[in-house]
């Protein structure tokens, strides 16, 4: 393992996507990804008795699902990544409590995918694992009573204001060569600039993944256009338009190659969801189903994914704090053509 | 990096404890470790505005304490590996938020230290890092309203309950030469055996505690009488009866040196707290001061240090889920005489 930079891995032993899974609920699977999801759960609940049961079962399967496509078994794992939005993360604990792999529970909002993602590489990378696996989830039901209000009130939204997703991504990497790796891993740091409006989460987030994306390519001497696509999630319309302007006022054009998991997954005149999706199962679900499919049919060859988060809670909110942003990156690379 | 067994990595580059911090509220610097800390906060708003502010607070005083103490400066350091117990880790995103280190947020509820260590050191050991933190804090006013009742409210504790510690424990892990290292790191399995009350968070972690000192033990074909101390945090008086019975039946008698950091921090005769100690600054203050101190002075030369976690939340808890356990363990060794 190389650090290049100041602050980028590159990974000479890469980690190779085994096998992934992702899940989305029933308004996502009337978008435009729909085909791209292992299956699509019409009903909420799940046949469960509560949404956060419905989510860690959306956990186990994503999970199950991954493992099964690579003929992998629980045993040959040797560790899970994995988080969600929920308070102590429990969507994850439920969620993964029966499988039996070492179980190392991260929060990094909105960015845990890319995060989990870049940690279970660095452990293929470096033989600390043969198999890690990423995972991760969020739901809308479960999002908005926990953070914002119950279902029931029908509160309005803003229009900066972002719909959490229904889904699920798990990616399992691997040692065994295959066409789609992870070659170099940008963990980013905390940027604040001051944005206190928790119904404008994409301009918090915004800074992170210019300082993140900037990194990066100052680390690797790499410039927007030598990627297929730079891939940041979730950033929604406002936070994206911002980072535009934020790496264009540093030198950098990301117009012609960016786009964003949250305005991916939705159809946003035709959904009613505002600035576009979030949640941590967003560009887990977007990553694991579509991007992973076009990196691996050759529509895709060289993809930046810049995972980004909200480092706030409601009581942080409610005391008056700013909201931390953060941004974490995973290049994804291909060989299939 | 060596995988010995099915669940334990050897790190054949060790990763070396570089420096540490340590602060602990009132009553934990009234305890028997009170000379270990590197200052006691006789005021539990350390002069903010709220709890939630505080534990931040001792936060960014504990990884600015460690790096001093290494004189090395936030730019040099990769990565910091950091949790607590509140929703959404905010202790840590706020507490950590102006360093500019990579932040990695971390969940494995009070087994977040050694999980957070753990992985500190593997990112050391592979080269990814020259420098990792690993920091995680409690407070006893943050935690208790968050998970039970109003402070105001003076509910009756049960005699099974344990008193979530304020403190916090930093602790910089580096490539660079020095006594104490560590050279060794078992990642846990959640184990879940049906325990439903929340009160009784040892009983619930006792089971997985068990299960990764089994692990690890088989793994290196070694026992419980090669170590000084086998220290595992925070199962209190119950959860270390229970473990002890659990290891004993096993074929292993760790009688001799087991000690929890839930039963050192406080003097459960005249401090009031009932089966013992916990939350995740719990254990993180009992390392980051007293355990390191003494392997630094060579009077403890081998240390197993468990930390436990109780992977549940309030809404999982009213929703009538078990509570899934999890262990995580680093060897710690001392080149000191």
């Amino acid at each position: 393992m190389q650090r290049i930079g100041s602050h980028t891995l590159r990974l000479d032993t890469p980690a190779y996507v085994q096998s992934s899974g992702a899940f989305a609920g029933k308004k996502e699977g009337e978008g435009p990804l729909k085909h791209y999801f292992d299956a699509v759960h019409e009903e909420g609940h799940l046949g469960q008795d509560s949404w956060e049961k419905a989510e860690s079962k959306m956990q186990t399967e994503a999970a199950k699902t991954a493992l099964e496509k690579a003929h992998v078994t629980p045993d040959q794992v040797q560790a899970v990544f994995a988080g969600d939005l929920l308070n102590q993360c429990i969507s994850s604990s439920f969620g993964l409590r029966d499988l039996g792999i070492p179980y190392l529970g991260q929060y990094g909002a909105c960015s845990t995918m890319a995060q989990s993602m870049g940690l279970a590489s660095v452990f293929v990378s470096a033989g600390a694992a043969d198999y890690a696996l990423a995972i991760t989830s969020s739901h809308f039901c479960t999002a908005e009573r926990q953070y914002r209000f119950p279902l029931e009130y029908g509160g309005q939204r803003t229009p900066t204001a972002q719909w959490t997703a229904t889904g699920v991504g798990a990616v399992l990497l691997g040692k065994y060569p295959s066409p789609v790796r992870v070659t170099e891993v940008t963990f980013g740091r905390m940027a604040d600039l001051g944005v206190t409006d928790a119904n404008n989460m994409g301009a918090a987030m915004a800074p992170a993944a210019a300082q993140t994306l900037t990194d990066y390519f100052t680390d690797t001497g790499s410039k927007p256009a030598d990627f297929d696509l730079i891939l940041t999630g979730d950033l929604g319309q406002v936070g994206s338009s911002l980072l535009r302007e934020l790496l264009r006022k540093a030198g950098w054009d990301i117009e012609e190659n960016h786009n964003d998991c949250g305005l991916m997954l939705y159809d946003r005149k035709a959904q009613d969801v505002h600035a576009g999706g979030s949640g941590c199962g967003c560009s887990a679900a977007v990553v694991s189903g579509y991007v992973l499919q076009k990196l691996q049919d050759g529509t895709l060859h060289d993809v930046l994914f810049a995972g980004t988060g909200a480092l706030m809670s409601p009581t942080s909110s409610q005391q008056g704090e700013s909201i931390p942003g953060i941004a974490h990156l995973v290049r994804l690379q291909s060989e299939a053509s």
